[in-house]
């Protein structure tokens, strides 16, 4: 049984670039499940309207329908129990929950700051209007004012990557010997970004870095095949 | 078998405000096992000389020596699998790993920046001038400019807490239902603050804040029941 994913698509259907989405993607990945991740765009509210919300991701298994990254993950890992587990246990669990949130209060802030004109050209020409209205109303400033240099922000970023860095000196993959959800929140980030600007985030030498690159392999290179927005 | 452990003592030998330490202390606790906490100074290194290095926490136990609280943690989970562990399984020890290094990295020096004159204020006096000397040279600036006005410092705190309150709004403890290594290294940073400091670093109604009272409360009040430094 496949199971549906909406995934937000830019302007070309195959350009598949939310960080939350790809959390979901690669989650099912991990359970190795197979998926088929439709193309939906913020403006179509009317096609997830199933879900009884108007964000994605949102899968149906079935008769079952499940939205929000962190509830998919919790929900394959129940209903999926004899599948490779993206919670080790409940410590895992919780410790992968606190990183969630500095994945979303720290990290995917500092990103969008450098990536945010690239975000936009990315967008579908129906969804501009949408996104620009609900950041800035989100911000505060306009798009172009939340915007910062990328070389600043790119500093920035590094300087707050410090933690991530030393942990992946000592280890292959943030849970440890093999990747698990806590991995694929923050690659989530990084594919957001590599999906739509051609930046270069992190040093050559940076082991946030090599383990990216070890993300883009999984899977038979699911992340790595993923379109990219031409320049 | 009572464990020796060497633990970082101040003005009075009754003042333990280590943060490293605290994480050992709590971690000998949650396993149960019974602690003589020997104070030491800064200067006393040849006290510890046996354990091949000048730093504390050590710890000995019967005839094996352990320094640094990480590896004291995976020493007792080591040694004393049937008592209660301190990380679920490999998975929670790479993702403690990782909030070891945001705790180190980003909650320590923002603590520190603000706590630094009651630091410097609890240290015994034969420690004053190595202290001195050594963080000038890690910091690379004298103390007092080290140092910044505590509601600025205490403004930037609270801001960098914002994944840690937002999980513990959610859960009782960082590694879940219950206490685990993960919570002894963060609290032993605010407990570091709290020996020290007469500060209120988070609000009353911090989640954060809440935590630390659960946390005070653990093991008989082993930490609620410290010794602070006298304002």
């Amino acid at each position: 049984m496949t199971i549906e994913l909406y995934d937000l698509a830019g302007a070309d259907d195959a350009l598949r670039f939310s960080p939350y989405c790809w959390r979901a993607r690669l989650a099912l990945a991990h359970k190795n499940l197979s998926c088929e991740a439709v193309p939906w765009r913020f403006t179509e509210k009317d096609h997830i309207a199933f879900s009884g919300q108007a964000l994605v991701p949102v899968i149906r298994d079935d008769d079952k329908v499940v939205n929000d990254s962190w509830a998919i993950a919790l929900y394959l890992d129940e209903r999926y129990p004899d599948r490779p587990r993206l919670f080790e246990g409940p410590q895992a669990l919780a410790l992968t929950s606190l990183l969630r949130h500095w994945t979303e209060r720290v990290l995917h802030p500092l990103l969008l700051k450098v990536i945010i004109p690239d975000v936009f050209k990315s967008l579908h020409e129906k969804d501009k209007a949408y996104f620009r209205e609900s950041r800035e109303k989100r911000f505060g400033v306009a798009l172009e004012d939340f915007a910062v240099p990328s070389d600043i922000g790119i500093a920035e970023l590094r300087r707050a990557l410090a933690p991530l860095r030393a942990a992946l000196e000592a280890q292959p993959f943030i849970a440890g010997k093999a990747p698990a959800f806590a991995d694929y929140v923050v690659f989530g980030a990084f594919q957001w970004a590599r999906t739509v600007s051609p930046l270069a985030l992190v040093a050559d030498d940076d082991p946030v870095g090599t383990w990216c690159e070890r993300m883009l392999d999984l899977y038979g290179g699911l992340a790595r095949n993923a379109m990219r927005r031409a320049a």
